[in-house]
């Protein structure tokens, strides 16, 4: 490495803690996008940390969280939000109070409570880029994960604002959009964004698959009216979601207020057989989908651009 | 045309009524895989009528209907389920006795009804492909919309079975897979795979319009954490769905009430810290959208295969 690469860098060595979709994914990221950068791993399942090296994730995959943390300038603790208090505490005896310490779970209160707990005195600034896939393990991550994707910074209001802009030019060298705010609004922002729709999906998916009258078979073979959409977001890691709706309970269970009070009111318009109140709806929600697009944040092409719904068709209308 | 090509077609003549998403689709499947059917087209909306004779959608676009259905032997009804009755009252006069007509709505006792009572004595077998996007309009449709998904026919139970054999054939030249059942059933089964999904969708992004505390702006931002796949859904056709509700009223509340008492369930867990249970849920939902790959019924790769996830950085890794 060149001494005029190493100063372009934001960081000389980060240690992701956990190895899973995001873990492997900001490892991925570095290597790609930070040439030059020393990358350490760290999982607590060894079979995890056998697979990271079979596929070279890092640079170094360590036995031990605190043999990762050593010498690191940044740490990014990938675990699921219930566990960070624990894997904080494991690395805290090896962390220098030079480096800062960052994660990217999806509820923020909480993980600052825990990291401020198992830290004291060291510098950290919480985060979580908005991104993910319904994958799970070393192996689903990809270097481009966050590329065109938010990452929510949420620093403490005594953050030093050096800290603050390395922590953010590494998310933007990844291709992220950074937004800064504080914990309490990113976790209520998020219930409606995230997390209700992961409690929903999960919900329907399991009321689908507890029917007499309706075979799971028939489920499976008629899932494309739409059924299989919520399928993904249901196939997401259960522990990481289990986690999420217990660090972030008070924001979900707003949310769902909301949303069960809404949904009554269709119920309701449907049972009076009241259509314009159906239509009005219906429409209302319809423009939501073209900013979305608008704003990169979505695929243009119909049904996600999925493999089944090839364009190629058209071509023999005029042909 | 040669004898022996038109010798193989199931009809020689469709008529295809209602140009939107599911009809322009049904003429360019036509086109494509029945080479040699004529084809004609009827629309109640003029542009529509326009816009397909543009795009050369069917060999004449009629400007009546009973004009469109005239020496027809397969009329096929693609309006909204609430205006088949009318649909079919207005080409009732010019339609032959020997010819099938049949549908694509996607609720099939109350067009049963509709089509019975509209056309006494002719030869009417519901169907309904499970198939679409959210996409609406003549220029939505794509010949290989019914490719590798189902498509349910729900004929009554005194169908000649050489009519019925036509349009299975029909539906299998576009490489859709035929399945036959009573009405009654495909309407509860498509009211948990189909009509809750999108009831439950239109509901979350109505919620998420009508925040105080989130702003719309951050609910686009950061609909990546899994928002955004709901308003796919919730930007479909408001017309289509609005009749959808009305005439499947008592299968979709009857999975509603499922629906709510399971996510009430959950809800009782997140209020009480139940973290077993919610893991346990998750867990088990897991598994159906295994099987909904393995039949073919959506697309394997991570996150529908979004353009936005390339895989492309996986490469850096091992590089």
């Amino acid at each position: 490495m060149s001494d005029s690469e190493s100063a372009s860098l934001p960081f000389r060595h980060v240690a992701v803690i956990g190895l899973g979709l995001l873990g492997s994914s900001v490892a991925r990221a570095a290597r790609a996008c930070l040439p030059g950068i020393v990358i350490t791993g760290y999982d607590a399942d060894p079979a995890v940390r056998d697979r990271a090296r079979a596929i070279g994730l890092a640079d170094t995959i360590a036995n031990a969280a605190g043999e990762a943390v050593r010498g690191a300038d940044l740490v990014v603790l990938c675990v699921p939000v219930g566990a960070m208090g624990t894997a904080a505490r494991e690395l805290a005896a090896d962390l220098s109070l030079a480096a800062i310490v960052s994660d990217v779970g999806s509820s923020k209160a909480s993980v600052a409570a825990a990291l401020g707990a198992a830290l004291p005195g060291h510098r950290i600034i919480p985060a979580h880029p908005v991104a993910g896939t319904e994958q799970s393990g070393p192996d689903a991550g990809f270097a481009t994960l966050f590329r065109n994707r938010w990452c929510i910074v949420t620093p403490p209001a005594d953050v030093d604002a050096a800290d603050l802009a390395r922590l953010v030019a590494f998310w933007e060298a990844f291709g992220a959009r950074v937004e800064t705010m504080d914990a309490e609004h990113h976790d209520l922002v998020l219930a409606v964004t995230s997390h209700l729709p992961h409690l929903i999906a999960y919900t329907i998916v399991g009321t689908a698959s507890d029917l007499e009258r309706v075979t799971q078979s028939e489920v499976i073979k008629y899932s494309a009216g739409g059924f299989r959409d919520f399928t993904r977001i249901a196939a997401s890691d259960p522990t990481m979601w289990r986690d999420v709706f217990l660090n972030n309970r008070d924001a979900v269970l707003d949310m769902l207020g909301r949303f069960n009070r809404d949904l009554a009111e269709l119920e309701a318009a449907i049972r009076a057989g009241d259509g314009e109140q159906l239509f009005d709806h219906f429409t209302r929600t319809r423009a939501i989908r073209r900013s979305i697009i608008e704003m990169g944040q979505d695929d243009a092409r119909p049904d996600f651009g999925r493999a089944d719904h090839s364009r190629a068709g058209k071509e023999t209308v005029s042909g």
